[in-house]
């Protein structure tokens, strides 16, 4: 019993969307446990749908879910399409044609002659309210072990049919009835082939299943398990869970909804700690990360973007003696910039970071990606650490890394 | 000839991740007047990345486009599938190996044993270099008038892959002769359907054709024209850019690869003038945005991030009795805010963002979404700005939102 997802829209050939319905409904299905192995997408052209409803079909898909295709407009073909392919006619629903005009009514206007194509289905199918539109889907069986969802392509009308109507229609068709159970776990400073070495006996396991990935720095891996309750998962992904953190040590940062920022406010307010920000040439990059984590007024008070030197002496107190003599990319400048911004906000901890983001801007001895982090702390001190980020790397990643490996030494600080 | 894109990986199953690279590809094959009819996506799994090969060949595509699974771990398999399917072995390419361990190297590491996985590729393919990582891609021609590129899943890695060689492979190789001319127009002040009420007329026009859509506030028009040349595109379409441009006014802020950031930091260039930054909800997102355009050095000159009122007072001279009196959230804030900053790092303009981002903070007199926006110019006069973004818009959205407004402010007032 699996499922798959067919979006119909030219936009998404045409590359001006996102698909976030197939995110969607694949995040769905994952955790009602239904297995969906394909997704495709497919243009508003009626020889192209039938063919990979044929595919689907072929492959042995016993739930196939549409989106997209059901609007008033003449190249909107999904529910034709599919009367087509299984040969039936449409019927126009009294109820959809109601329910259209209803809701023109309620905005004092009247219904659009092309509405009343939205109310012809397929003959044998029924409807998919859409509570939120004027495109309603469909539900149809039309043949034996072969299920059919159809929905619009407005990512809230279907979010809200999908959960209102589709989930418990299928839980009650038998599909779901075991759930898949995942957890992530996050990394930084470990690159994700050092950590699948470190690991690579749980990825022959199938109970529960461990897989990596990575993105922009960021090392994870997910356990999955299959299993009639959430208990029975849990306690079968737990063990591994405590098994992978003994081994990555520091270098496992969290799991699911962490992040970088989250875990670090977590730690400065367990030890009731105070943070600010000395950023140049991440721009404020640092602190937008740190104040995107709801209530981060607990442990952060600000900071200074001192993009320009006469900023980093004038606010921050760094000495223009040693801007001249080593340069704003230095050790010494982001420790008095780290310094600085203690000083002045009265924190427990100040964090600076300084570097050469490009295009420009680099040189032989200090070349695009090379960046300094500085960290002072209570006890007066102030460490700096160096990073090459490599010139390959573009402007927004360099800038990016910068602001993630602040906080990974900070967070690393705090452990201790 | 017509292309097909397939994205590996099991994470876009579970729906982890949005398909950023399937719109990425869709779009260059858009402009490059390649035809692509269909997208498909599946898991890392030998039989069925097999399965979709064959249906993709059965079809008729001659380009097929594959992204991810080309990584170090053991699910990362990709060209090994590709090679079983068309019968060839895997060979291992010293030149390749050469190039990851010198990646390592230069970050000062040793390559993990695991890596050499990534120089084994099928027999008869040539390599599509990776400058950015250490996963290359393959572009190879296992039957006649069927041509492969492999692209790892990262998408900086893989857009540059893209741009520096399948390109201009694809051109020399007889792809895209008819190209399609895109131009997108940038608007930010308008809703979607305000604007494309004003300019509905040139939605039925087919050369160019004109398509709206929107995302986080921004609103943008694609005109595309298919020609022969650039030139002839150009003709069909710069009248209409005109014409759009005069109807939406200031609202049209730019075009393409234009930013609001951007824009206003043109706008401050020409006119030798300088900016400084004080915030408040954006936490550093405003400094962000202003600092991912290079070469904004040039006038950005940095900023305040005051997230607590003690900052405020200390580093930007707000008056403690207007904070206690009004709030910090509050028109006077903002104006002494943006006057602070530009007052202390000595810019001709100062903008400053206080406001309320969520969840939590809000009240019946100041709803969570109330952002006020400050503007303080080099005649001394400061003005403020009173947004409502709603509480239904979450912390990311208000905080992106209130970011984008002040550069629309200053863009405003820079204009006049």
């Amino acid at each position: 019993m699996s499922a798959e997802i067919i979006c119909v829209g030219t936009e998404l050939l045409l590359g001006d969307i996102l698909n976030s319905n197939a995110r969607f409904l694949a995040g769905e299905l994952a955790s009602l446990g239904i297995p969906h192995y394909f997704q495709t997408v497919v243009g508003d052209n009626p020889q192209r749908i039938q063919q990979v409803l044929q595919v689907a079909r072929d492959r042995g898909s016993q739930l196939l879910i549409f989106t997209g295709g059901l609007g008033p407009t003449p190249d909107d073909l999904t529910h034709e399409t599919l009367a087509q392919f299984f040969g039936v006619s449409l019927v126009e629903k009294p109820e959809i044609l109601e329910d259209i005009a209803a809701k023109y009514a309620a905005r004092g206007r009247k219904m659009a002659p092309s509405n009343r194509k939205q109310a012809l289905i397929p003959a044998g199918a029924d409807i998919l309210p859409n509570r939120a539109g004027t495109a309603p889907g469909i539900i149809w069986q039309p043949e034996p072990g072969l299920t059919l969802l159809t929905f619009p392509g407005v990512p809230g009308e279907m979010h809200r049919m999908w959960q209102e109507t589709a989930v418990p229609y299928l839980k009650e068709h038998g599909w779901g009835r075991e759930i898949i159970y995942s957890r992530v776990l996050k990394f930084w400073g470990i690159s994700e082939s050092e950590l699948a070495e470190k690991v690579s006996r749980f990825f022959e396991q199938s109970h529960p299943t461990v897989a990596p990935y990575a993105s922009n720095g960021e090392v994870k891996l997910r356990l999955s398990a299959r299993a009639r309750s959430p208990q029975e998962a849990q306690s079968a992904i737990a063990p591994v869970i405590e098994q992978i953190k003994a081994i990555a040590g520091s270098d496992c940062f969290g799991s699911d909804e962490d992040t970088l920022a989250s875990v670090v406010g977590r730690l400065l307010l367990e030890s009731g700690q105070t943070i600010a920000v000395a950023e140049s040439c991440t721009g404020g990059g640092l602190g937008q990360l740190i104040t995107a984590v709801a209530g981060s007024s607990s442990y952060f008070m600000g900071g200074v973007i001192s993009y320009d030197n006469q900023v980093k002496i004038g606010l921050l107190g760094v000495d223009p003696a040693v801007l001249a003599r080593e340069g704003a990319v230095s050790a010494t400048v982001a420790e008095q910039m780290a310094r600085g911004v203690r000083d002045r906000l009265g924190t427990d901890w100040g964090v600076s970071i300084t570097g050469i983001a490009g295009p420009g801007g680099g040189s032989e001895a200090k070349p695009v990606g090379l960046v300094y982090i500085g960290l002072a702390g209570s006890d007066g001190s102030a460490d700096s650490f160096k990073y090459q980020f490599g010139a390959l790397r573009d402007r927004d990643l360099i800038r990016h890394f910068s602001a993630c490996c602040a906080l990974d030494r900070l967070r690393r600080k705090l452990l201790r």
